[in-house]
């Protein structure tokens, strides 16, 4: 990869390694790949790695103990004893993990005696959603809500062959941090994408070819109206036979095609997207013709196919009246849905974004987790940050994703354990030569793998150990950086979880009302007196009560409810006194005058780094520093303004406000 | 032009001449399409004409005076004695409006005695500015600010040589009304229009051929930077003899071309257009370059080519920081060319908006305009509607015009009269079969092509022209429909002059804020205490200052300044008394339920013409008046939400405010 940024997997990672003795046992596919991992290493470094057990002594063993079967077997234990370091796995991907995992620890892996240790991923689905068009959009371009150039896999209407060892180079970064499968291309399927289901599935198949030797399964979105697009049927009805027909037919072609293929990802009824809902059908009766159509095999296996479709449960009226105030678009998600629990297939997974809005800095956990028991759901994130800098601010979203995935909406599961059917996150990744546009924000992408592994992780840990994979050992500067860099980002945009005061359309830098009095159901509702959604049972939309006690009792009073959630649940007067003491409008001032100086503390720590880091990195990142401080000023000035003319309160601390 | 709606020149208007005997005197081009069209009158109605003085008696006779010339010859006079009306002229082009003229009048023409009656345009230029791009602009698309369909010039990088036939009816409907000159690309000349003014000039030519019979001349837009885009010259410095060397060369070889080329337009130093500063140069050295190269002609006649630069005073900061208070965007043409008058050559026409930003619903006039006694000043209007409902409002802008063109900067001379370089207006055609989107906008370009011919015009006299010609007589209905739109418009969008509430880009529809913290230097201040823009000499920027006496002392006091500008040159509390004896909050709840109102009356009065107006085109009227309808209860509702939610003021009648 000439001139593509290592970024977690830099050759010096694997030095412990090369420069080592290691055996491998097993055959398959992936244990090939192991071997090819190893003797790069060992090729480099000056080690050896045998596979036909010739006599040891050995440093590292890596060893599969059962049959490698193509799906599960994820799981590797690894100890050391004898002055040995021993990885095991029944199934090839649990012995890359491993290997990985030996990766991580570096020298540490050599030292002492330690386990057996024994490591799992929490979910058997951990999944990044391309939002990449193959044809470019004359609105949302190559890549939606891509800001890290074009995309690895189409350009202009066509498969991009010639990066294929690039997608290789993207499933090895995966791997590494734990990442299994794959969407292809955008949930939004445009006429052009339509086709990848049908006469253009080998472009598809050319990419799984080249994530299949990390253990990636390839996943594609499809357009729920297939049959009458493609198919020239009169209807895409899920309970007509011809239309089921056509899906079995179809999704047949896809697995000879390839054979692991991992299945569909469906928005449907969505934001103009085509759905059951035109043919009087519940989104469970869409979704489970799907699964039908995944399940089905010619082969007569047990198991089918075994693929999943993953249906989103992003359904809301994005043709609100911005006067009706009876609508409340937060609620919509757990209202549509809800009755539906326990109607879907086994392998139908709901695909639930992880707050009730849209990926806003701060918004509360979804009520729909947690409110369907009998469903399988998986949890959308989001690493492409469309509304937290869009790859040009630091914003390191793994504390965030942390607090998410270890809410627990009822005692006894947190949403990282309710996630059964996964965690997915849309992807933050482009062909620019730092993968990311923004070379920190890898720090995103690394750590939505290892916390879908391990949702309960310490998220400072996941960035300590990228920080040394991606930048070795030594300095704590980019950690103090880059861990206060969402709470950062937060401070200087919309205050306390009120969100949407972004430029509309592309929803980079501030437009305060620019989704006031939109359709799109983004309101805060700030007048000269305060500000804020009325979300309570008894004055308000009462989403509030869409959560299961404690949640419902504490977001219901404005007593009770945090500060960082407060003008998300309620409308209050710039005098409220918050729990921290302060008043609204003091804290909006206060937090946006820090915001900014924290963004100048960053900046200048960076520029420190000089000289400690990779030139063409560290000047990429001056270059960004430069523009996110920029832009937190004007988000700064602009919320301080707009709220000083409304209120017309006067900064305490007698700062600037124009 | 199966299809084609024939605006104000249906084949009915032509039947008082078409069924009567008509003797024509004189040769020549336009005395050729003279006769073609009495001529193609009596083919269809059953008169006749000749041209060899064959016995008579005739009904009317249009006579040539003098040498057909190609500039000038205007004039016509027209009388009625002995039961013969007789129109003569000195110039072909003055038969051909002499023509017209007898169109207009109908029947009227042709009874009692009357004359000899003299008709001169006030000014000899009268043109319009295609914005039509040749390639299809990823922002702007094919027509910027384009509200009809595609351009009848250009499509998709290519000229539409198929539809000359339509530029040459086109060119008819033009002198019909008395424009003389069109220029045919966008004033922001992109990359490949750069090349109409060298290899693609041939494109320009068979423009201007279709154009050439009804006297119009074809004049086009040129960046300052084209001996460097296209001449590969290091510099467009217009002081540099190369540079001089090629712009002359160009010039020569657009005139083998096009022998009665009109001349250039140029947008320079303006929203990131190329020009003289960059080489600290003024912008009359940059206009006289040009006016020079449009002035020497090989052929040694006295005249020279006779071709004139049109070089536009809309220079202004356009990255503005909106903290910053004393920039005033309004100032900039003022104090950017007052400083140059007496500098620009005889042939260069310095190009004026009519109002000191652009073309907001309500502005006062530029005071520019009466500040260079010695400069040929040209006064440019919008006819497309960008600001003023983009052709899906019914917005009649005569009074507007009207206003502008009658307003005295000093004692002594109008608006109308100062225009010594013309009167220009940005099209509002395109390819749509009504030519213009909304049928009634056709009614802007015949009433802009009427008072460019006389300023002091009354315009509600116009209409009525355009409503006769158009309809056919009778209905005074139409007349109440269209003859207050504009103050209708003015009434539901942005208040008392402060303009800009607009969405961003595209301008269409309500965004209160949406320019309050941009680059664009358009702001309007509000708070909870008041609104608008301070630009007194005591308090403010001083823009009132530009204005010579009596009108510098009336706008400078909130207690003299016309109501209609208030919020233009003041800021004032919302409880400020205005003269009409109203609020400034109560103004603006009453106007904006009222202009909603007066939009309801309008589509109800339309209704009631079905079967009275040709059934496309009431059809297409009826559409557009529900989204004008849709549109202006959106601005009425955000406009008094917004007002209301920052003073707290309620409506005094008690009515739904959100």
């Amino acid at each position: 990869m000439q001139g593509v940024d290592p970024a977690w997997l830099p050759d010096e990672a694997f030095r412990p390694i090369g420069t080592r003795r290691t055996l491998i046992r097993g055959s398959g596919p992936l244990v090939d790949t192991v071997h090819g991992e190893v003797a790069q290493a060992c090729a480099r470094f000056g080690g050896s790695v045998s596979r036909d057990g010739s006599p040891g002594p050995y440093d590292l063993v890596l060893e599969l103990t059962g049959a490698e079967s193509g799906d599960g077997g994820e799981a590797f234990t690894v100890e050391r004893g004898d002055g040995r370091t021993t990885v095991t796995a029944s199934g090839g991907s649990g012995l890359l993990y491993g290997l990985f995992h030996v990766v991580r620890l570096g020298e540490t892996a050599f030292q002492d005696s330690y386990g057996p240790e024994e490591h799992r991923p929490e979910s058997a689905l951990r999944m990044l959603d391309h939002w990449d068009n193959v044809a470019v959009h004359p609105v949302m371009g190559q890549v939606e809500r891509g800001y890290a150039g074009g995309s690895l896999f189409w350009a202009d209407g066509r498969a991009r062959g010639e990066l294929l060892g690039r997608v290789r180079a993207y499933g090895r970064l995966l791997a590494a941090c734990g990442i299994n499968a794959v969407a292809v291309n955008n949930v939004n399927v445009h006429a052009t994408e339509a086709h990848l289901l049908t006469d253009r599935i080998g472009e598809v198949a050319a990419i799984a070819g080249a994530l299949r030797p990390y253990g990636i399964r390839t996943h594609l979105s499809v357009t729920f109206a297939a049959p009458m697009v493609l198919g020239g049927l009169p209807t895409a009805d899920p309970l007509d036979e011809a239309v089921r027909g056509w899906w079995a037919e179809a999704t047949a072609r896809v697995y000879e095609a390839i054979p692991d293929f991992g299945g569909y990802v469906v928005k449907a009824d969505s934001e103009g997207r085509p759905g059951p809902f035109a043919y009087g059908r519940s989104h469970a009766d869409g979704a489970n013709m799907l699964a039908a159509a995944l399940t089905a095999s010619d082969s007569g296996s047990a198991a089918g196919y075994g693929g999943t479709v993953h249906w989103r449960a992003f359904v809301y009226n994005h043709r609100q009246d911005w006067r009706d105030r009876t609508t409340d678009r937060a609620r919509a998600a757990y209202d549509h849905f809800v009755p539906l629990d326990g109607q879907f297939a086994a392998n139908a997974v709901l695909q639930v974004k992880h707050g009730p809005m849209d990926f806003q800095v701060r918004e509360p956990v979804s009520p729909l987790i947690g409110a369907m028991p009998r469903t399988r759901l998986a949890v959308e994130l989001q690493a492409t940050q469309e509304y937290t800098g869009q790859q040009r601010h630091v914003c390191w979203l793994g504390p965030m994703w942390s607090e998410v995935l270890r809410f627990r909406p009822e005692e006894g599961s947190s949403v990282g354990e309710l996630a059964r059917g996964g965690l997915v996150a849309v992807s933050n990744i482009g062909d620019d030569p730092f993968w990311t546009g923004h070379p920190l924000a890898q720090a995103n992408l690394y750590t939505f793998g290892r916390l879908a592994w391990q949702p309960d992780a310490d998220p400072g840990g996941i960035l300590d150990e990228w920080i040394r994979l991606s930048f070795g050992p030594g300095d704590t500067r980019l950690h103090a950086i880059m861990d206060g860099s969402w709470r950062t980002y937060e401070k200087y945009t919309a205050p306390l979880g009120v969100g949407w005061m972004v430029q509309p359309g592309h929803h980079y830098g501030p437009s305060l009302d620019g989704y006031e009095y939109s359709p799109w159901g983004t309101y805060h509702f700030a007048d000269r007196d305060g500000v804020g959604v009325d979300r309570s049972c008894a004055t308000g939309t009462g989403y509030a009560g869409q959560y299961p006690k404690p949640w419902a009792e504490l977001y219901e009073s404005p007593e009770t409810c945090p500060d960082e959630l407060l003008l998300f649940f309620h409308h209050v007067s710039y005098g409220h006194m918050l729990r921290s003491g302060k008043t609204v409008i003091q804290h909006i001032y206060d937090t946006h005058f820090e915001g900014v100086e924290e963004v100048e503390e960053a900046r200048r720590v960076w520029a420190e780094l000089e000289g400690l880091v990779d030139p063409a990195r560290h000047a990429r990142v001056t270059e960004r520093f430069e523009e996110q401080l920029r832009t937190a000023r004007e988000w700064r000035d602009q919320v301080n303004s707009y709220f000083f003319r409304k209120s017309g309160v006067a900064d305490a601390h007698g700062r600037r406000i124009y």
